[in-house]
């Protein structure tokens, strides 16, 4: 008897905001398993979809994305993508230290750097029209600043952050790329190559077009 | 010959601005170490040592703690409960499909939960003297009880978020705690009676009792 494959499902939103910029937290799923060559399914979810129970019973905090293969229900991306790299070769060396050292990095990337990154891209989403807005966002910019510049003294002119791209590297990047437009990169020319030289992998390109062609299907319906 | 055991060094505030209640980040990883029954030493450093080469090198965002066994050197408190639990018996359950879900549940506790609790204490630290405090916070208790409501609505009458206890609910139970005075655990007395059966372990104790002697000392000196 052959063994069956489960085929992963990750669901993703159906209208993403980001306008298929790539930067919703499925981009980092898709681009893990991509890395692996390990084919996926998605199942697209609308914003109202997100808080039906059904949803929730995946994903208690009614975001995407969550991840189902057989019976194994998982949520949040860091999660997921560990779970995709300790099952698969390629997302995180063999040799003891130097994956502690990767997994380290996944923590660091979705804490200690997303955390003011992603309170600066809400406070420019939401508070925009508020009184305190130019006075406030200055304090919020030198606090992405201050993790900025100790990640890319860090980096200096190595290609990676610990020794061979890591799952680490991966969800650095993804968190990096939130910053998007806002120009805070532009002061870390090693920053700026460091993400480039993680778009230009085959892997992060295909996981890119993928999540594209969802939002360019969406216009078009 | 005798395997030679490397006994982990941690770094800890050597004046924690928590003052002893157990809110600074070395209290996981003292807590990881006391559930696993592992010494450990402590080495306390002061705010400018933490800016100075020598610790940079240990821990590139001038943070505590860092983790050192053999010559292994580790930094973000989850990937240091993360080895701490891989290397023991005692923090995660063995059976895969279970210890991935403790595994998103500490992916969820210092993401999804920590983000919105750390912007809402920052903000009361650091900007109560501002025009915009009075009007502001209550956006942000908004956003921790969106997710506080999800968490106790996932909890129910468990005892722990999946299970049996693992590293997830240590780290989930010291970012909870982080809320402290605010009163916003108030609204959940699940929360509540989930926070107080992990303080009421042993090993908890232990590590609680530990961090606050060096509170003590530093009065004494």
């Amino acid at each position: 008897m052959k063994k069956t494959i489960s085929v992963p499902t990750i669901t993703a939103f159906k209208n993403s905001p980001d306008r298929g910029k790539g930067l919703a937290r499925d981009m980092r799923v898709r681009w893990a398993l991509e890395e692996v060559e390990q084919p996926y399914n998605v199942q697209l979810v609308t914003f109202e979809e997100l808080k039906q129970p059904s949803h929730l019973a995946l994903q208690p905090f009614g975001q995407i994305p969550s991840y189902e293969e057989g019976d194994l229900v998982l949520f949040e991306s860091g999660a997921i993508v560990f779970h995709i790299a300790e099952k698969h070769t390629g997302l995180l060396p063999s040799e003891a230290k130097a994956r502690a050292h990767a997994i380290a990095w996944m923590f660091c990337a979705l804490n200690t750097i997303e955390a003011p990154i992603v309170e600066r891209s809400s406070f420019v989403l939401f508070e925009h029209d508020k009184s305190w807005y130019n006075e406030r966002l200055p304090l919020l910019d030198e606090r992405v600043h201050v993790r900025l510049k100790q990640l890319s003294s860090h980096l200096g002119n190595a290609s990676w952050l610990d020794g061979a791209f890591s799952a680490g590297d991966l969800l650095m990047v993804t968190v990096l790329r939130r910053l998007g437009s806002s120009g805070l990169l532009n002061h870390y020319p090693n920053l700026c190559d460091y993400i480039a030289r993680a778009e230009a992998r085959p892997a992060y390109q295909r996981a890119f077009a993928s999540q594209l062609a969802v939002f360019n299907d969406t216009l078009n319906s």
